[in-house]
């Protein structure tokens, strides 16, 4: 994609880009991102309109553990050789090597989520085994990966330390596809990806976060952890009905309590975060 | 369900009821109940005529934990607004609160499963997300749930000490659907699960044990607790084909043997039970 | 189901009620609505809020022939003899017959289309065979069957001039089940199906609309047909691009042309309507 | 796509091409096509090493007829609205109505076959209705249509008698999706679809034939149509073992008579395709 | 297998044999057996506890047409050429020809069904093409053709006047599997397919019966057509509900009457039958 | 089978054999095997154009754990007591036990991993429970067990430390089904398996490896288990991009340095392992 139309397509964007003109959500919002939930993201995003942000049915690599990350997007489509020979003519005449999924691999940065569309293919729809996923944890510092498509080499990828997302799992290499796209709009499930989007994943499904919303779901976040916390310490009392508590309390006095305690918390937050 | 009608289709029960008219197995058989394995309630449920009184096919949140308690039910169906307006009057003319979740969550009872006909939904089918999820092991004391639809907030509720049986898991909450019974008779897979049914999960799914076939469950299941482990023992010596010992030994020595170890081994484990 | 309570959970229904208190929706809409559409039904009821009327993934018996008639529900669930059992005492208390998938056959009405939950069951989930299709047929009028289960016999049945939606075929009779339900309210699919629901089968799938909808839908249907008619006239004479006509006309000399066909054609449908 | 792209990913097309760039395969072949079947074409395929040019697992609207026309292919995506702003920009400011899917439908041409990709979507995946496939049948002169995704209103397509494909049948509209290429490349299936293939469907499924390979294709087939001709004749003269004659015969003798048949019946089909 | 085992692992069957072993149903019994349908069987086999003869879930070629004959019994398995090259060998030194789906084509007889396991392979998995299935029509009289496997070519098969039950359909040829056994015991589905029992197909399915167990169920049958054609007759009068007259008259008159029917009734059929 | 039928079948075996023909790949070699990946076995054999030895899809017992041992094969089908009394009577004339389960598992010999085809069948399909579970880690020495079809008593055998592969989990016992074959080529998935053959089950799935190639493929995979150690070092450098390293070396310096390693290490390997 030439850099002004992805410069275009993500014209929301209210944060720096990365020289080719892909989005780039900063460090430390990325690092708050970690404690995110896929339902406070779900309640933000829905309140804009945002509904096929989320993707599931995935196979979760380490399943207690969190992947946050920059979408780095790859797409394959089924081989035919005389679109590909024209791709890899056009490839070699602008000095690129030959067009497959170590020239995408190879282009990725510390931060990035390898998020790859192969049609949910199986057989031949590997994106990497273990070498080359050993390389796309050392070169996204443990970004991660989401393939719609298959990994092989599981056995050896469950002792390296990177999110993944997958569909299958298959002892063949990849084949029998062509590369038709490198930080491209994707397609992963009911969602399109855009390059650059805040990739959240959990033990659910993986969330694709359009940079103009980041700041606005890490916010809210905020509050939903404080809430989520007092309603668990008033439930732990054992004195209360969980609707005269959850959504918000019923009593005017119960209310101005949780008020008073998410001010307090908020600030405490807030606080611990600038201190570090 | 009128108390009356409870009472009337749960006649066999030989225990104690709620005030609702719900069975209420006894305490000490449900502690008793966490040693069973799924075979050997089939083996005392068949043999009475009961064959549709196990549901599988679910996630399971802790596998390695069992499940047990005192089925309290709850039945949702597609929403259709002529019919949910009339059923919020009628609860309002009772006195109760609006017909949803919590209505019912707030009903639990120690010792109870809350066990949930959401017909398989997903997408809005989330009976609880980690806070409800919360205030049902706190009401509970971890009885435990079974959704034939799904939860939300998997992350949070996964450091919740609650056993729990579900179909999937959605980001979005619950909606679209109307409550339409609270322990009434509900459809759970291939079971009719009644109130008050002994709720038993393990690894491999759930079995529903009407109270009154509870005692011959525990009773038969002691003789096959001894009958595995004098099995075990004698495999474990190295001298038998597995013919010679199992089903039943077939050299009347060993035959003897066994009886004689099936004998002393009740004795032990009935002495061991009253002492506590 | 008592009277009172269908005739409460049925308020809105402005026709008349059978003596058991079912709507009746009349006898000439049932006729009108033999040419209604799927998507004329959906633009009426979405703009209600009624979005889980219509239920699909049926075999079609007849895939050419519109079903028609009033929702006669019957439940079943998944047998377990100690609630069976309080069930036919109750019915024989009330001199009934013994509960079973003819008890509900031998109530059924001219212009009712049998509805049955048999919880997708297909092994001992059939319905009827040829003997009792036949009987329904007789006894509807043609009216029609819907299950959420299995049919016996379908090279005998596929003879008999009845609509008839099913989810499989097995050569096993009914069993295993129980009857718990006739005239209740029961779920197909997504949809919560009242009694007196008007039916409506097409190629695609099956429709239950609540009677207060019904003279509404029909009439927002002539006009659709209109529209359509003058739409494809329009296409047909070649000139047009479609988003010219379609939805409707651009050009306001079109959209006079449209207004003045519909008026005509409107008038000419409810003269010929009259006159029958 | 521009034309100047089209044009390069094509360039081993032999025939003219539309002032877009797509390839235009000739009428002449398009006829000579419809007596093609799926095995005679991957024959030819197969032989260059094309092994990803066949989609199957639809529903077929007239299963007795054959579809053949140059592929017109549209692509979808799931909405989001920061990506579709720009599109619609980027379109208004080129002068080009709103991108929806009658865009795509008032550019076809007669001989074209509508291929959509609407990635399997059944809810607000339906590309058509009967008025819109009665338009597409008009414009594209009964082409035909292969979706990715649904239709609605069946009853009424199914009266139109032009060949159809599609996954699923839905009442609802087409929503949530937008519009992200027209006459770019598509997937099917395992399917990379180029404008300007020659789509041919039957019972079974639909190839797409890359127009490099229509005119082998066709010629192939006339062998074949003479091979099968001869087999069968020979079969009904009831005097041999099927590998007596099939593949070829093995007798010399026999061998001899099936190329002077060959011979003598190329000659006479392409008489009488020469002298219309 | 050898003859001598064939013959002794259907020594029940009460027929003449043919000369390789395989029992041979008379060609009356066959015709007999095309007014069977699937639960006329149903009910015979399984008071005899034969609850396993039964397939279902295959694509039905001409679904008005009921498939009658002897099962002809070819097992494949997946190709691996050690095992291929020996059992290849052993038949060059039995002087057999090279072991393929011919071999066993070309052996077929007249009143054969060809009964086929390619373990529901797709790709690869087609026994036959329009050219072999119009051998096997020839060679069979039209017996028909079970496969749990693919076809290639459906539209040219479709125009064959043959019963076919297949799984899917592909237009790639038979590969990468080996033949390892004619007339052996195979596994269709949930059946164990012997050698010579009689298949009978209709609109749901495929009933495989012992031959053992023919001549009892089509003397049933006879009684049932007469039930059913009484039945029927009865409900058409319109006079009484279903549950009086089905499945046995509760009235002494009408079971008189019927008793009466069924006596001259099958009578007549007899007689019918032996002026053939 | 007939050990002269077992020993022609695998000719090709170059080690000993049991007493009963089955190939006996030497228990150094099953060591070794430990270490392989899905991947080393696959780049052999399909080398070789075996392409169908490996089977996944399956539930994994202990997912960390490798499975590796010899065949010992076993085939149910579904029952029919014509077929099965005849096997009984030979078996009983032959001096056999009683066919059944059993009769299979008390043959296991220590190496040998159990694979049984019961044909993915779960109700009934349960090949064993605990008990037996542990006599088959007893006689095995933890081998290991692959079954299509399911266990019963997942939680006791959790706790039992043997490998175990198996499509699903159920609390009836076996039945419905005959023994017909011991120690026979059967069906799993995709594969032919033969009496013999090297099991090698990972976190993916099951590879089966005919004798004649275990040699190649450890030897092979030395060399991978080299190569793999080598890159990931390059990579863990940061110094290179992945394709500079992965697949070989681009540079010819590194080249060398890769060659220089190999041999050292390889070198190591063997001295290490002559050393054992």
């Amino acid at each position: 994609m030439p850099k002004r139309d992805l410069v275009d397509y993500t014209a929301q964007n209210p944060f720096d880009r990365f020289p080719d003109g892909r989005p780039k959500v900063p460090d430390d919002l990325i690092q708050r991102a970690r404690d995110l939930s896929a339902e406070e993201i779900w309640a933000v995003l829905q309140a804009k309109g945002y509904n096929n942000q989320y993707a599931d049915g995935f196979q979760v690599l380490h399943p207690g553990e969190t992947m946050v990350g920059r979408a780095f997007t790859v797409q394959f489509m089924p081989s035919r050789s005389d679109v590909d020979d024209v791709a890899q003519q056009k490839a070699k005449a602008k000095g690129m090597p030959r067009l497959m999924n170590q020239t995408a691999i190879d282009m990725l940065q510390p931060g990035d989520v390898l998020v790859v569309d192969l049609f949910g293919k199986k057989v031949n729809g590997t994106i990497v085994g273990d070498n080359l996923f050993y390389y796309t944890m050392q070169a996204t510092h443990s970004g991660g990966l989401v393939v719609d498509g298959a990994i092989r080499d599981l056995n050896g990828i469950s002792e390296i330390d990177m999110p993944a997302y997958f569909r299958s799992v298959d002892p063949t290499p990849i084949g029998n596809v062509m590369l038709t796209g490198i930080n491209v709009p994707i397609r992963i499930g009911e969602v399109t990806v855009m390059p650059g989007d805040l990739v959240v994943g959990d033990r659910e499904g993986v969330y694709f976060i359009p940079p103009q919303f980041v700041q606005e779901v890490l916010d809210k976040a905020d509050e939903t952890h404080v809430h989520d916390e007092w309603t668990k310490k008033k439930f732990a009392e054992g004195k209360y009905k969980s609707s005269e508590i959850y959504g918000s309390p019923s009593d005017p006095k119960l209310q101005q309590e949780y008020q008073e305690y998410l001010k307090r918390r908020l600030e405490e937050i807030r606080k611990q975060r600038s201190s570090k």
